[in-house]
Formats: structure tokens, C-alpha cells, sequence
């Protein structure tokens, strides 16, 4: 339903990007579960520009819990965390104002809400809006892990510079905690952060593909008809701006596979039902297997860029040329990262606590 | 929620392969459709195998209206579409029950339906369950068209073999309307069913990418958070089984693409806003943006394969080898090209409602 | 959401009174549920019209379950449930398509569906369709009962006159169980009849109120805002045909009393808190305290008399008088009391599944 | 689902009495509606306390509208008002922490939070969050009243003594309006006023019933099976504190009533179909006749009284007796009026986007 997501633990997000406040509604979080304000700052750090490679808008993050916590812990009642924007200059966008970004959500945001939508900075389209996001998922995170879940996403791709794919789950997982820029094998850091500059300097802008895997997720979650795990996970996926593709497993390298190749043998590893090879990304039917989930999405390159490109005016309904002058990123791959593995969270939350019922997520 | 998509137009799945009937329940579609019971059909049979490359099971699909539509419409109170089940051989299945196929939804069934599921031919889980989804979607279909909004699903690619994609839309859609087997280069078919016949001899099955192009969408639909356009379509078709990636537009290529080349610049086309190219394939932050959606699903191949292959037994957890002798179709892109275009018109169906009211899709 | 009722135990009701059948899919029991076909059979022929005060239609209600339910027991799919029409005179109803019987939804339904509607015997507004819904409710009510919780409902009031309220609970809902006329003080049963018969004779006829416990139903149930415990019950009990009223424990007379005398003193019972008095009906702040659930239904007349009524024609826009002369039931409170128990049933198990998870009512 | 109210105008209120703040997410309002902050104070202040016949508690309630307004409209993208929280005497609570005060939410939020609940002032459970209820409707109010359609709601009893019931609908709205003690007949204010402060006098509480009538409501809202508009209403009405009854049109005297005389005869009236009397409050088949809504509510008397009573120790599991000193209403009848008239509006809106679209509340 629109700007909510989840239908047992819920998350709904407001805001525009320079309007006084961005921030999330989490409603259907058990009651009990320990408020770490400082993994909230640290997960909006890793989403926050840095480096050369960004935007140059200083974007702190200074977040309010509003409600639904109380001594340190969840009540079990919404919380509601706000970020005060700060930092905006408005008038860098007036002058744009019907000039419709290509690629970019100017023109359907006009289509669908008439001209009252808030223009300025993408409003409520906003890559930034993903920090209310990131925060409200910082509330659950720590709860899936006590729960020995655990999520990871690296940069799998970018600029056609590639990273290895995981081999050693927890090893590459633990890792990834301390990454600032996330990728496994750090030889290839310096290389993406060279592709981010080069297209920079031209005034462009670059894509990847961020992989990710979630170990410790018990096997039978998930739905046959409809709402599968792959279902649910893309859903939610796919609201990340910038996501284009997603795919689960080996993906869409299995439509170029023979079944006994795409297969994955079950095996008794001890008492336990693994398999062998995880081309299905830890998913049969629809429902959990035991396996890590994996999947990738592909992450098209941001659509503001500093060079001049074509479009069309939406007042006056004639051709014209946009030329861009605010702050942009000329990538947003490495800061998604973090994003991809809070709505994995969400959704995992939201899945589990159906499941299990609504105190499960607080209980140790 | 669970067996229900839509919330709008909602359907309701019900059945397994080996019970009494398997259905759906269409609630929400406006009063006054026409209901085309030929139509109906005519999708169920693209869906059916036939020829030499499909199962050999017939399964004629004589569906039964059991509510929600009089005197040749619809009345806008729930539609029971029913299809009894024939042709079952239940003892093909009782042999192996304990076996779980490897890719298949057997183990996570049992994880979560705890032994409880009806296990016979894929029980609820069969791919059998989509021929109740697209007599749902037969409801909808010619109502949509009547709207102008056309849906037309071809084999991309399927065992290394390509068709050629889009490239005049209205005249591929229309010619893809006849195709038995829906390519657009009637040279590959021959290849492709080739390619499924000698993996049916090898006891083995081969999957394949479809490519989905839909026109005629009104700009404006969709949601930014969290029910975008990509997200609702992906999570319909992520329920279609075999689909283990979705990719709208220039996809996953877009990846690799600079700011420069993905983005689609806004161009006048007389009074319309068009945009040159079509990489973000008709959704622009998550809303439609007037130009024909364009995604592709990557299908693995059929789990269910002749070959010998190694599994567990979930009762005596052990090792085992599974020597499957059920029939099984070595090949199902092409009929799951019907399908793909059924729960695209049912979102699309569903999302309309929303934007338009309940009435909308039944006026003239 | 429309004709679905239930967030985790959802039930989506379909049929129209002269369609080819009726039915419920109820989805989200937990696996493992024994299905007991015969308690179903109980409860329809419970709701059955009987004796001479009901009208002469006999419902025979032969139900098929289309899926879910394998080996006897629920499986955690969706499950169809489907009652074949038969012995419908639909001639009775061509004469009189275009007059809006007074109170009932011929106009309203017309106002909604714009002359679409199957208007035979009221179509989906049909009582009739409660007999899916009691169907649905036989499902769920062993699963519940095995939780230890139990529903009855008695007819407080009809005509005026009065059945004494619950006294010794336990055993006035055992009683119950076995009256085909649901009153507590038999004395009064015969009254009641009379007066039922009294009204049938002057083509009229007579409503009441039910009044319903329901015992055993863990403290803690509920939402603070909006899906209250009285907000989820009266959302469905409001959906029952003919209640117009709902009121919970001591109800319009709390706004009579003040609060030293409303309020109820808690007080300890061994290890158990319990309440001195039960004017709350149950329920403080929306959420259930341990003590019985207590509420009444106001049930209006049945709509269709035998006197002759004025209103207008919908087509020629004209007053005119309407003869009905379609069997009808002088009175429908006593078959409803079964309705009253079923939504109660279903509503509970939709709650305590969300809380408890989706295999709790499985669970012995 | 949880604390959020509404399928297409979706209204998720968060906030504890002691907390930061309190406050409404509101989405799905059509863009464009007018927002006029003068209105909403306007709102907020007829639910403030006021004279001698409420708490001192001051609530000045400045409200903030952190998003989705932009140049003094809705923009179609969520709203969040949010009420920032002062003049809170925590310390007046900690005392009685364990304490179940009878017929209050706390033993019940400790059932279901398991202690981890603000208690402070009934947190979340508190009537204060209906101050964000009414925030949030007073962003509906004026765009329903744009399309015609008129709420208001009177005290039709307190404490005994009874106001007339709604007379000339049109001059019986309009007076309302200004009155700062919700009666019709003026005369019965003081009677009332002085029955409230006799019970404060004594530290006692009084009960009512609220009277509510909408007028311009299209015929043909409202569905079938579930959401009936009685379901819609009552589910919304019931979730505000101390409602414990909901009755339509005559309500629980239709119980009484021979069917005869409870019908509503349908009429001409020039070109539009109108109902001689309105027994059934509008409402037909759970579908709006086009005749006003009419309906009631009983309040049970403010559970927080001043005189000892007994109760339980939820840490010490002993009786004990409660001697409350915190402020607290004699009466919250007459302020309730408006948070009547504020969830009747929401659940309109909701009601009404979901049969004419998303754009339609906010065209004029």
C-alpha cells in the first residue's frame, strides 16, 4: 500500500527532500527489543557521501525518536525516527523547475501528481529519503542478528570492474562490517573509486551490481502463491531508486543452464538438510530453504550528470536543452549498499514476525 | 498476504495438482465487463502443452463460473473461476514422497507445512495452479484492451538460442498473438524446439529468458514508496514459478552503462512526451512514464528432470538417489509466456482500480 | 478489503443466491487442523431454516471442499470450500427486477454496480451467502475449541420478549450447544415462537438482539489503535445482514453509569487476575483482559414482508407498491446466532494467528 | 492492520502521553486539497480540555507538518503532523507504575508489552493521541467539505439527561458548529455542565451517548462482504477511547420493531430516490442509500476517578487499592464530538478514494 511496506511489521515513509523533515513509522516491532542509537549512526554513516567520489552536500544525519521507545528498548507501540533536513538550498532548483530531468522522476511526478508535488531536489523521489529508511532498519537489525541473521552486500560489479563473489560467507560477511567502501577484494576498491572519478571529471555518472547474501534465515519462510520470498525481497528491492534488475541465485544464468546443471542436490549435512551448490539462492518454491539467500541487482547509473542532454519543458511543452548545476553523485552504488541490506531487513522482519508472531523478534 | 495478490483487484488462488478443483476468486473488477468465455479459453490453451516438446498429460481446462458474473458480464461481486481436476495419477507419487526433488518445493513445503501438505504432484505448489491464474486473468484481459493497453510476452532467448527483440511494437504484438510457439523470428523456433527435444532424449530440461512488452499504460501509475511500478510487477511475477530474475528495461546491462548513455532524454512528439530510447523501459522513479513497459524474466529450467540425481530422504534423513519416472515437461518458457502476460495484466489491472476507482475498468 | 475479512486468517466469501454456488476460500489455518466434516454439517444445518417459522425454502447445504484439506487434516493452503445452489425459482424475482424492495440492498446494490448486479433473491447480498461463511467458520471453531476457547450466542430479546443473560457461563454455553432454538431460559422459547408466528401471520415480521460470550481467549489480543478487539469484532459482525447495533459488555447502559460503578476493580484469583464484574465486556483499552468477551448484536426485522410497501421502480423512476410474494423468513434472529458464533470464530482466529504465528492454531 | 486505519487514505498514528511526540502519518490524499492550519487549530481546540469540566492539564497542541505540503497544498505524498509533547508531569506516575487502574488499559498493554510499555500517563494508549487523529482529519475535513459532504456530531445524552435528536439537519449542522458544548438543544448545556462537575465533585466520572449525522454522501459506498459501511465506521469509531457501543439509524430499537414499520419506503423525490424515514441510517446492504448517515455512540464514563478502588499490583501479583491523584476528566464526552466526527471523516475519505481513484478528493 503505497508508501507503507510490510504487513507485520510495517514501515511507512514521509518526507521530501527540503522540506523540514524525512523520517519512517515502524509499527508491529516487538516489544523489548534493545535500541542501539549508536548501530542507527553507524548504519546512516555508511549510507552518507564521502570521500571525492559524492556529493559534496555535507548530509548529517541527526536522527529523533519520536516514539515507541522507552528506556532504551521497543514498547511493542510505532516508532516514529525523524531527520531534520538541513543544508538544502532550495533556489538551486527553481530555475529548473519544469525542465524534466531524463531518467530521473520530474516528469512521472508531474504526470501523477498534477504540479503539487514538491519539485525541489526530487522531493519526495529522493535518493535521501533512503535515510529514513536506513534508520528505521537500524532499529531491527540488531534483532535479526540476536536472531543469528545476518546480511551482506558487496559491490559485485562497477564500471565493468568486477569484485570476486562470496566464498566464505561469515569470513567475506564479518569483512564487509568494516569496508567503508564495500567491496571483497580490496585490490578492486581503488580501481572503482578511479572509474567513479574518471566519469566524474566528464561530467557522467556510473552503475554496478551489488550482491547480496543473508545467512542464518530458518527453511520454510515464505509464501507458494504469492507473496514468495523472492516476491517479497523484490518488492522491496525494486523501491531502492536506482534498481533496475534483480535476480536471485545464479539468476539469469540459469535460463542458460540444462536442469541437471541448475539443480541443487540435497544432502544431510549431519542432522541437517543442506544442498549442494546454491543456484536456487537459498529459495525453492517460493520458501526458504536453510541456504543463504543470495541475489544481485543491478543499479543503473545515477541520472543526474553534469553534461548538457535533451528534453522537454512541462510548461511550456517544447523541446529544450538541461544543463545541471546542483550537487549530484556521479555513483551511488557503494552507498546503496547499505540501503539493499536494510529493505532485506525489513522484509526479513516483516516475514518472520508473521510467521512467528509479533513478540518472536524480541525474544533471546 | 499469502495466496491473495492485489489490493485493488485482488485474486485468490486455490487448489493442488491432485484435489477436487483448483480456482480463483477475482474480487474487485468493475461491473459491466463483458465476459469472453472464448477468450478464456484461448489463453488456457497458449498456457496447455502440446505438440512433442510438453508433458504428455492432457490437461483440458473445462472452467466453471461459479459466481460473479450474469447475464454475459461482470456483476463487480467475486468471480469463482473453477477448474476441476482430471487426469490425475496419484500412485505416480506415493513411491517417492519422502523424496525431495532437488529444486523443488518439496523440502521447504515440508519445512512449512510440517508434512501436512499434499504432496502429490507438486500439491499446491504445481505449475498446474497458474491455469487458474490465467482464467483470472481472461476476465481482466479484454478489459484492458478495451482501455488500449496491449501485453505480449516471446521467448528472448531459451537454451543459447536468441530471438530478435522488439522492434516495431504494435506489428510484434499483433503477430505474437498467432504464434503457437510466441518468438517473433519464426527461424529460431524450429532451433529452439530442437533444443528442447534433445534435452527431453537426455532425460534433462532447459530454461530461457521471455521479454514482455506492454502499451498503452497511462503515465502516472505507480507509487515512489514502496509500490513502484517495478515493485508491483516483480512481485507478480517472481510468484510465476521459474522465475528467478526480473529486469525492466536496459536491466542489468544498464549496470554498465554511463549516466550519458542510460539515460532516456524527453523529446516532444507533437503534443505527447515521449522519450528517445527506452532503457528505463517505461518507468521513470517508479512511475510510468507513458512509453511501453518493457521487462524480461530470466525461467530456469524444469527441476523436475529423467536423470538420476542425488537428494535426501526427509524421513529417514539420509542420502539418497531420486529416479524420477512422473511425466514432466523438459521445457516450460514457452508455455509460461501466457503466464507472465496474465499476472501483468492483473497488476495492471489491479493498479488501474486504484488510480481510477472501482468502476473505471468496466466503462466504455 | 472488500468481500475478504482476515489479515492472517483471511476469508473471501463469493456466490450469488441464484448462481451456480457459493463459497468461502479461507486462508492462512495453519496446517494440521483436523477438518471435521460432520461439526461443519452441525453448524449449516444450525443456520438452516426449521419448523414452521422460517420460510419453506429448503437449503439442503451439500458442501464440497475443492482444496487444502489432504488425509483429513488442513494443510496450510488455501482452502475452497463450495455449496452447489439448487431448488432456486428464480422466475419469482424477473417481475419485480425493477422495484426496490424497501430496507433491502436492491437500490444500494443498483446505486453500486449500475444494474450489473445478479439481482435473483438478493444475489450476493443474499443471507444465503452466511451459509458459506458458516461453512468457512466449521473450519476454524474445532481448532479454537482444542485452544480451549468456546462461543455461544443466545437470543436476549425477540419481539420484546426476554431471555435471562449468562449467568453460570460454562454451563449456559453447554446448554446452548444442544437448543435448535438458541434461547438459555427454554420457558421463553415457545413465546418467541409464538410471537414469530404471530408476525409470519400478518405478512410480517419481528428482529432482537443476540447476545454472544466467548471464554477462554488469552489476555493481551488486541491493537491499541485501530484493530481493537471491539473494532475487529464489530467490522465483521456489522457485516452480518440485519445488525444494526453492537454493543460490548454492559454497552449503551456504561453511558448511563458513572465510572465508580462502571469501572471494574481487578482483583487476584489464585495466580490469575481477574475482574469484580465485567462491564468492559472483556476488553480494556481495545485489548482483551482475560475475562470473557461479552457483547450483543441488535438484529432489525427481516426487510422482506408480506404487506404490501410502497417505494419506486429504479428503471421508470416512478413510485409505485410492492407485493412481495417470495418465500421469506418472518424472522431471522434465531438462525443468526450461528452467524454471530462463526464471525466471532473467524475473527478470533485471525487475530490470535497474527499474534502467535501462523501455526499456533495447528498446534496441540 | 495495527495502528493504521485505512486501505486507500491511510492515517498510522505514533505517540506516547509522555513521549517527545505525538503525531499521524497521513497517505494517500489526493493532491492539490488546500491546507488550511487555521482549520486544523481550529479542529484540535474543540477536543482541548476547556472550563472547570476538564483536566488543568494545558495541551496547547502547536502541530508541525513535516511533509507531504508544499505551497499551502497536499502534494499527494505523505503527510506527517506531528505534535510535539509538554507540560508532562512524569514523575505523577511513577508512583502508581504497577497499579492496574480498573477499566484502563494498563494491565491489558501489560498482558500484550509484557512491561515494556510507556506507562507514563497511558502512553500510547492515552486519549491524548486522538489530538494527532483530529490533526490528521483536519487535513480531509475541508476537502469532504468541498465535495459536499457534512459531519457532525452532538451529545444525545449525558449523565441522563438527553438532548433532542437531529431535527432539520442542514440548520442543526450549522449551529454545531459553533457551539463549544456540543448540544442542540442549548438549554440542556447547563444541565449537563452541572452533572459533569457534580461527578467531579465527588471524584466520580460521567458516560454519554454521541450523536452523529453526515449529510452528502453518494448512494453506492460501502461493500457487500466485509466492509460494509457499518464495518468501515464502526471499526474506526470503536478504536476511539471509551466507545463501547455503535448503533445505525434506529439501532438497537429496530430490535423491537415489526418489520412493517422498520422499513424506510423508497420515494421520489423529483429526480432522486429518497427513503420516507431513515431507520436504516443511510445504509442499505451495507451500501449508502444517499440519505444522511445517522448513528450513536456510547461513551462509558472516564475510567481515572478520583476515589479509591480496588485493584491489583501487576509487579507484587497482591489486591491492593488505588488512590489516583493525577489529573483527570470528569467527562470526555463532550470532547470526544469531535474525534467522532474526525474518524468518520477519515473513514470516509478512505472509503470514497477507493471508489472514485486517487485524484478525486483534491478536484474541484
Amino acid at each position: 500500500m503505497k508508501n507503507t511496506i510490510g504487513n507485520h511489521v510495517a514501515v511507512t515513509l514521509f518526507g521530501e527532500s527540503h522540506g523540514p523533515s524525512i523520517g519512517a513509522v515502524v509499527d508491529g516491532l516487538a516489544p523489548g527489543i534493545l535500541v542501539d542509537e549508536a548501530a542507527i549512526a553507524a548504519l546512516l554513516s555508511r549510507r552518507r557521501p564521502s570521500g571525492g567520489i559524492s556529493t559534496a552536500r555535507q548530509e548529517a544525519d541527526p536522527f529523533v525518536i519520536e516514539s515507541g521507545v522507552f528506556e532504551g528498548r521497543t514498547t511493542g507501540t510505532p516508532i516514529c525516527i525523524r531527520i531534520p533536513n538541513a543544508d538544502t538550498r532550495s533556489k538551486d532548483y527553481a530555475a529548473t523547475r519544469w525542465l524534466a530531468r531524463p531518467s530521473h522522476a520530474d516528469y512521472t511526478a508531474n504526470c501523477k501528481y498534477h504540479g503539487y508535488e514538491d519539485y525541489r531536489g526530487g522531493g519526495h523521489f529522493s535518493g535521501r529519503i533512503t535515510a529514513a529508511l536506513v534508520a528505521a532498519a537500524g532499529l531491527v537489525m540488531p534483532a535479526l542478528e540476536a536472531k543469528g541473521i545476518r546480511i551482506a552486500t558487496h559491490i559485485r560489479r562497477l564500471g565493468g570492474i568486477e569484485d570476486r563473489t562470496f566464498s566464505d560467507l561469515e569470513a567475506d560477511m564479518t569483512c564487509l562490517k568494516d569496508r567503508e567502501f564495500p567491496v571483497l577484494d580490496t585490490a578492486v576498491a581503488q580501481q572503482m573509486t578511479d572509474c567513479i572519478l574518471a566519469a566524474k571529471q566528464e561530467g557522467d555518472s556510473v552503475g554496478g551490481v551489488l550482491e547480496t547474501a543473508v545467512t542464518g534465515v530458518p527453511a520454510g519462510l515464505g509464501e507458494p502463491w504469492f507473496d514468495t520470498v523472492e516476491s517479497m525481497l523484490s518488492h522491496a528491492l525494486f523501491a531502492v531508486p536506482a534498481v533496475k534488475g534483480v535476480e536471485f541465485g545464479a539468476g539469469f544464468a540459469l535460463a542458460d543452464m540444462r536442469g541437471s546443471r541448475a539443480n541443487d542436490p540435497y544432502r544431510m549435512a549431519g542432522e541437517q538438510v543442506i544442498t549442494a551448490g546454491n543456484n536456487s539462492g537459498g529459495i525453492n518454491g517460493g520458501i526458504t530453504n536453510g541456504m543463504p539467500l543470495l541475489f544481485r541487482c543491478a543499479m543503473r547509473p545515477t541520472p543526474t550528470i553534469g553534461q548538457p542532454q535533451e528534453t522537454v519543458d512541462m510548461q511550456s511543452r517544447e523541446d529544450t536543452v538541461l544543463q545541471s548545476h546542483g550537487r549530484h553523485d556521479p555513483c551511488i552504488v557503494h552507498r546503496a549498499a547499505v540501503v539493499i541490506d536494510c529493505v532485506t531487513a525489513l522484509t526479513l522482519a516483516d516475514m518472520l514476525t508473521g510467521r512467528y508472531g509479533t513478540d518472536w523478534l524480541g525474544e533471546v
